[in-house]
């Protein structure tokens, strides 16, 4: 989506350490109009998926999922995080390692609102080892739902993960695929 | 506004200790298209007012901050929170503590996406306490930003915050106000 990358090369920060920082439209300053351009361009790359339902996890994933929510006009549900060890039996749950902070997260969805009848569209604003889609994809299994696929803003391919669950079988679209990064600049995969 | 009530109504669960779970429509689950209305009826009431920023906090008031930027047509920007003492420079900070979970988070800001240029929307999901409204202007006012006013989805009026900061000259609009919370019902106040 050349509206993204434009954007990425514009405002994005690439930080040591394979950290690209886009804070100023995609994750703590947000820019609802391109979200609602990337959401479009997720339904039209979904079209004709019966999608009922969007996922994403806390906190960055929200604002994305929302605009894609209102788009296929569908609910959309998020993840929370918890450190809690004990689990209740009303929640499906999968433990997330953060790419960008190190720790591990226990993800859960309450039981009511993820099942067997949702074809789920996996959305997040960034793809890189896959842990938050290893970790949503498999709460969707617990739930006996059917994965649509995921719909992510940007791929960083060269770590890994979205190509490993392509390899898989998984269907994964993302906006902007980030082949290389280094500190003289990004190149983009078509 | 009617619709939000109308919902609360049917789908909101009241437990005990004055929490009011709207988990199946606003908080977990998010119906994206009762954000829009939400988001329109916002701008309806500040016709007029030249906000350029919307203002909200993790996780939960995401999803309709990013709703109302995009029927404002401006960013939003959600402050971040962290329990961590040492805050650098480049933020403006202040502390909240949760009225539903009890802990003190300080919520944090980049100077860099809030100045004294912007004119601020503050947008939350619940108004309890005001905690969390009352943290977000002192950020505003840190960065000598003009506070339009807030954007509330549910004030729980009975547990005063809201009443408290019109006293002192805030404007305040929330689209459902709930009088009284019993296990016999819900009133709302016009």
């Amino acid at each position: 989506m050349k509206e993204l990358e434009e954007r990425i090369r514009k405002d994005g920060k690439v930080k040591p350490g394979g950290v690209l920082k886009v804070d100023s439209f995609l994750n703590h300053q947000i820019d609802p109009q391109l979200l609602y351009a990337m959401a479009t361009e997720l339904k039209r790359l979904y079209a004709g998926v019966p999608i009922n339902k969007i996922l994403t996890v806390e906190a960055s994933g929200i604002a994305i999922a929302s605009m894609v929510g209102y788009v296929f006009s569908c609910p959309l549900v998020f993840a929370k995080k918890s450190k809690t060890i004990n689990i209740s039996d009303d929640v499906w749950s999968a433990d997330v390692v953060s790419f960008t902070h190190g720790g591990t997260n226990r993800v859960m969805v309450s039981k009511e609102y993820l099942g067997a009848g949702d074809c789920v569209l996996i959305v997040d604003d960034f793809l890189a080892t896959g842990a938050a889609l290893v970790g949503l994809k498999a709460i969707c299994e617990q739930a006996g739902a059917t994965v649509a696929g995921a719909g992510i803003a940007i791929e960083k391919v060269f770590q890994g993960g979205g190509n490993r669950l392509r390899a898989e079988g998984m269907r994964v679209e993302s906006l902007a695929k980030i082949r290389s990064m280094t500190d003289n600049g990004l190149e983009f995969e078509n």
